[in-house]
């Protein structure tokens, strides 16, 4: 899966390499979570908002919701993309990445201990390199997680431990001139055969589950082969982040 | 992959049986392609619209392109939606579909032997019962497949087979009861464990090639090994659904 | 009213005749009533929806309410019309059509013996040659009729026959070189001196009264004369419309 | 038609009587054409606005257009109604009103007459007592033919007086209490049996052509025989009307 | 401040001199307070509706609320404008104007005593020669004092005189070819160096509060002499124009 | 102005003392200009973007364009706001504000030196507590500097020196508990008497020209004296920003 001849890859990066990722909790004044999730060049913004007024569908089931919203500041990228709130609207891209990040998110929540309450999962770009939408998958579920121990600390959730069942972590991969590789930039992403994303949740034991899996054949279809290989590069990648996301916890729980 | 005890499935169907499909191309009067995709209860009507405007980012560039549009008649379903021309917005959803769609077909299609002409895709669906976005690609491949017949016939196109390299079919699988089944329905989509859409070219010797894999853990992480059960399952499917698709085509040419 | 020299008419009918015209109820899975409209290569599906949230301002007043929406497939006509969830907006031609559809339906029936609920008509025209409108509204009413069977066999509502008053169908007119027709198609429509639309109610004993009259002057000023002749069409055409749509809910039925 | 026992009218008109109507021409200081059209109580401001850029479907086509725009301030009614540039978009009724307009004095227009511009008629309901939509139109074509006189006296076009062929007015007439009586006002509008708007064009001859007819039965069907009464009232309304416009405007050339 | 040299100004007009103002109280037929304020050339129509449904926010507080809106009739200028109910929303110009009166308006009004009610006030410039903003909000004070009298005569206030504290009026001032000069009109307007809006409040003694104060340098900085200069014109202008607006409301009263 | 008892400020600042404020230029890896502005807890992140693509109506008149946008992010403030893209439209606060910022940058540029490009400066807010539009503008003047010498570093213009005639900042101020001061923080902001908003140029002289004064009486109206002691404070205020903004560039160009 990875190489050993000369890497292929523009920043000089081995195939199973991420890019240098931090994750850094606690970074809003006023937000019950928040995290800076930086991956290289990427910067993500993540607040985790613990909204009293239920959405009407939601009241009385004695559950709650995990939402998740995301947008890209103009000057994020190279060149700069129209605000979407002077559009009008928010693209089909943006709704598509919010809507995996929330299903991301539930995915290892357990709404019933959360109670009635929503949690407003809000990722800002800051600045992009590819890879946003995982980064933010990764720091909001950090967010979330220093929001829910929020939760217990103020008493408004008994048992804290019981509403987070897993950790859940993103990456992608990509086939890049010919190679598998892990965490594409946006100068692998632009030019990669396939790519996709990965979202693992992370079992108490080591094992992980899938929680997602979104591969497409960009310049051509790929094989089955080429799959495994992006499986097992995201595995090892989303391991890794685990570990962060705990230390991140951990840093500022001090 | 498949079970020998008496099936798990609403429907009582085998795990890797597809719903009756039909596929009846032609069916629009004034299209340059069309098709009627029927998957069991789930009806989409699709045309091919040859556009002679190319929108402004494609000028002048000496090639082609492809999209598609998406919706859902307001009670195509058991309870009446809401019409997202009322609304004002199509959802995240449909512009997930729409974009799905669009992508998938493009990576069979040779943009450059396409010329300067835009091809719009409109996927409508009629009646749904699970698996429209998957019926409506496979019905999109069969009405585009026939406006390019129709560039050829006209003589706007010199070689129409150089413009779609192969066909292209979708197919959605899940794990139900935690058995992998085959073409899920409304019944089985609602409930299932995970859920995922497989897009794959056929190639010229009978191979296929993965095109877009879409996998979601509903109820609970999935494994790699269920991860390749619906892979096996999906690719026996599109086989079923490339057969289906040439018929429809030489049915329409008659 | 009718000529005997060679017909003016692109298809060759006679003044008086209507196109070839099929009423199918009960076409969709899940309305609690529809139909299928067929005027000649006009084509509109008709779902008629039982609502059990009624609108705010409804509610409390002890009567129901009937509303329509009307929608046409990008691709239903000879050029691709934008489909109006992108464009963000229904146009005016599309509301004033739903404004009709309601309003004519909503003439013979009895709000109160309906009760507090409401039924929802959505037409959608699959493919249009002239006449969407018209053939809408005259299916509209057996989508809305077998919905109203419905409530009585559901035991929903106690007197059905209390709830429509008696049938309405529409039908175009036109003043189509000089001469006054019935139904005009799309060919008619586009170079017609004037048109017009009629809905007509259909009285216990064979006579009929007006529900709507909308008569426009494309091409010159009309006179009353021609007014009259036109009203003599629609009412020999309503005429055999109310059978029609007798004989499809007779055939639903069964 | 008109009756001689005392009068059902809440206003003690009589059935064939005209509210108190003045047209007043040239009301505002920037615009080519403009006319304050006071039918009692119903007060509407309409300007004509000579554009000097074509909207693009028109370019190159050696003819000109002219369509209308229609408005109501907020509280130009009983009760405050939502202002549509709040509410970010125009309602049904209002885009049908400004269909109607633009229909209606086009019937009268010679496009190729007007040459390559657009005169664009707003019409602002400052204070509504029903009949907004027939004083509109009555105004509009006032405020269009004092833009067109502008047109011939700045050189612009050759021959003013073959733009517009004829004068075009608008009257709504209804069944009031089984009665056909001219122009309602609101009181009778929201309780008509039914109602009705004509839009007539003036011959050379004192004899006159039919624009438009709508006429909708509210709480009941109604009969050929009323649908005539309700004519012959607004062909006698319009004939008034056309004699106050020509006073309007050569008041307004003094 | 003034000047004693020959006019600079293109209407002759001394520098401290106003326009010709008329504020005309009971305009409108239905509305429960309503002015026409005219400042020269620029006419604004003012209505104040009383409305008996609160905004959600403001239920259960024990107080009401004043809210301004502002419109242009799309012919109120030199050229036509785009009807913002056509465009699909509100200027950034128009919220910034009915923001200013409405905070202008709240700034002498005791919610408290007001009640439970809200009081919408529409301000719409049917004519506009500059200082639209300033007009509005001084005939919006009139509109609001006639609504709240009226309050008081049907019992619905127990202290009329307690719910408005002060007068309130607004003037436009600027620096034109480097004079300060007050009431703006539109040539004025388009070419001064600087502008101002002055919005005040009457003293029950004679004296004055600012309420609101808006000065831009145009084409340059200004200088704190010269905002001063702006501000003592103003003051001037607006004791002019209190008693304008005490004169209106006494000969409504009539 | 300021007080040597006890400060009443929360904070406990003096008065004139301005918050911690640090301005750091270059902060995005992409942007051509930008700025992280910090005012005590308010951080604001401001790019500026050179556009190649002019808008239409600047087209071919030999100048340039600086416009500005703003946004804040949903929980930048204590409790989260409704994201403006999800809205649907920006709200009336966040027109206001970014006019502001555009115009007040434009007051220093020599737009035809700037030559025919467009500068658009984004101001998108982190963090929240009070000022936010005067940190904005502050910044934004920076992040605008860089770019225009990028602009002079690439011989795009021939004297970068040219095009920025002089330093703009903006400062807020507010009468508190009857005491003026300067730069007010959210808990200030909330409860002030009046506050207000300056825009001020800095001289090559040190000298300074009033761009901008918005002030607002928000409990009640403020006296002349009261203004000037504000603008007093403004004026010291700016004296310290513009050394900031200076140091700020020369730190980036390191």
């Amino acid at each position: 899966m990875s190489s050993t001849t000369p890497s292929v890859r523009p920043s000089g990066r081995a195939p199973s390499d991420l890019r240098a990722v931090s994750l850094e909790a606690g970074v809003s004044r006023y937000a019950e979570g928040s995290c800076l999730a930086r991956f290289g060049n990427t910067h993500v913004l993540v607040t985790a908002s613990l909204e009293t007024d239920l959405p009407r569908w939601l009241k009385g089931q004695k559950r709650g919701w995990v939402t998740a919203e995301y947008g890209m500041l103009p000057r994020a990228t190279h060149t700069r993309g129209r605000r979407e709130a002077a559009a009008g609207k928010q693209s089909g891209r943006t709704q598509e990445i919010q809507r995996l990040i929330g299903r991301g998110l539930r995915a290892v929540v357990n709404l019933e201990a959360l109670g009635e309450r929503q949690i407003t999962i809000d990722c800002d770009v800051i600045q992009a390199d590819g890879g946003t939408r995982t980064a933010a998958l990764t720091g909001a579920w950090v967010a979330l997680a220093q929001a829910v121990r929020y939760l217990g600390e103020e008493g408004l959730v008994a048992d804290p431990a019981a509403v987070i069942r897993a950790p859940v972590a993103a990456i992608s991969c990509g086939i890049y001139q010919n190679v598998p590789v892990l965490d594409l930039d946006y100068e692998e992403d632009s030019r990669a055969e396939a790519d996709a994303n990965f979202v693992i949740a992370g079992g108490a034991d080591g094992t992980a589950g899938l929680v997602e899996v979104q591969a497409t054949g960009e310049q051509r279809p790929f094989s089955e082969a080429e799959l495994q290989a992006l499986l097992d590069l995201a595995k090892l990648g989303c391991g890794h982040l685990f570990d962060l996301q705990q230390a991140a916890l951990a840093a500022a729980a001090r």
